[in-house]
C-alpha cells in the first residue's frame, strides 16, 4: 500500500488489465485523479466525454473513464462510498485567492498533480478536469453547487481496472472545502 | 452577420472588449463553443474551472466563461433563452457510432470544430469540452442526464463581452438529439 500524504500527490504507470486501489484511510477525504494514455499523453481523461457516454453526472460503479478520444480508459469495478465528483477542476492556487480571498501561499490538487506529472513531461497546460474521488458535490434543480464534506467513512474505497497503458496522477486534496476543513492522507495499491 | 450553414461551424479571432453575439435563427437549434486565448492557444475554456467559480451548472447572463488558466475569458451580457449546456463534450464521429450505433459518416461539432480551427495551428486534440450555447441537457437528482430538444425560439440569442483577445470556434450542431432531429443554421455577429 502507497501512502499520499496530506496536502500532496503522487504519479505512476499502471497497464492495461491492472487494477487501482484507491482508499480513503480516515474518512472524508478526497483525491483527484488525471488519467493519460502512457504511450501518447495528448489523449487523456475527458469529463464532457465520460458524462456524454453515461449519461449521468454522478459516476459510480460499473460504469466507464473515457477519454478525449472516445476510448475507455478506466472501468469502475468497486465503489463502496458510491458518491464522487466529475464537475470541478482540481483546486489551484487561484481557487483560495478568488473563491476564498487567500492571497498567501496554498498547497493545491493542481500544483500537487502538474509536480508529480513533470517527470513524465505532462505540462501545466496538460491536466484536464479530474475525476475527484470521493468528493461530494451537491446540486440542486437550479443547478446551484456545493461543496460538501464528503460521505466517506474510514475504509472507504474504489477499485478502477485500466482499459489502456496509463500514467496516473493521484493526489490528498489540499481544499478545505473538499474535506470538512482536516487535511488526511490517501492510500493507494496497484493490483494485477 | 454571419451565417453558418447547418452541420458546419466557423472560427475567427476576436478582441479584447467586442462583443460576440450568436444566434438561433430558426429556434431549437444548437451552438457548440471553444474559445482559446490569441496569443498563447494552451489557455482554453474549462467546464471544471468555469462551474467551480461560477458554483453553477447552468451559466448564463451574468456569469463569466474561464480558461484552465484561471482567467475570465468571456462574459454573458444577455442570454435571451437562459439554457445552455456545458456538461457535455461536442458530439464526434463516435458519439454516432458508440450512442447510436451508427457506423457511417456523420457530421460532428468535433469535426466542424477542428477543421475550422486548424487555420489557427488548433489540433484535434486540443479541442475541450465546449459551452453549448441553447443546448437543453437535463439532470435528475440521481444526475441522470438527457438531451432534450432545445427551448429557443427563433430569434433567441446570446451576447457574450470578450476578456481577454481570443480565438473563437463556433458550429451549428449536428447531432439529431441536440435539435429535435432537424439540422438549421446558426448566426453570429461581431459587435464593436
Amino acid at each position: 500500500m502507497n501512502i499520499i500524504e496530506k496536502q500532496s500527490g503522487a504519479a505512476f504507470k499502471i497497464q492495461k488489465g491492472q487494477r487501482l486501489k484507491v482508499v480513503d484511510p480516515k474518512g472524508e477525504q478526497v483525491s483527484d485523479m488525471v488519467l493519460f494514455n502512457a504511450k501518447d499523453k495528448r489523449e487523456k481523461i475527458s469529463s464532457g466525454k465520460t458524462l456524454d457516454f453515461e449519461e449521468n453526472i454522478l459516476i459510480t460503479k460499473g460504469d466507464f473513464l473515457w477519454s478525449n478520444r472516445s476510448n475507455k480508459m478506466m472501468e469502475i469495478l468497486e465503489d463502496t462510498n458510491g458518491r464522487n465528483d466529475f464537475l470541478l477542476a482540481p483546486c489551484s492556487p487561484e481557487t483560495f485567492k478568488i473563491m476564498y480571498g487567500n492571497n498567501d501561499y496554498h498547497p493545491s490538487c493542481f500544483e500537487n498533480l502538474y509536480t508529480n506529472l513533470k517527470k513524465f513531461d505532462i505540462e501545466p497546460d496538460d491536466i484536464p478536469t479530474a475525476f475527484n474521488i470521493f468528493m461530494n458535490v451537491q446540486f440542486q434543480p437550479d443547478g446551484k453547487l456545493s461543496v460538501d464534506p464528503p460521505l466517506s467513512k474510514a475504509g472507504d474505497y474504489v477499485i478502477f481496472k485500466a482499459q489502456m497503458d496509463l500514467v496516473v496522477g493521484l493526489t490528498a486534496c489540499s481544499a478545505e472545502d473538499s474535506n470538512g476543513g482536516s487535511f488526511k492522507p490517501i492510500h493507494y495499491e496497484i493490483l494485477e
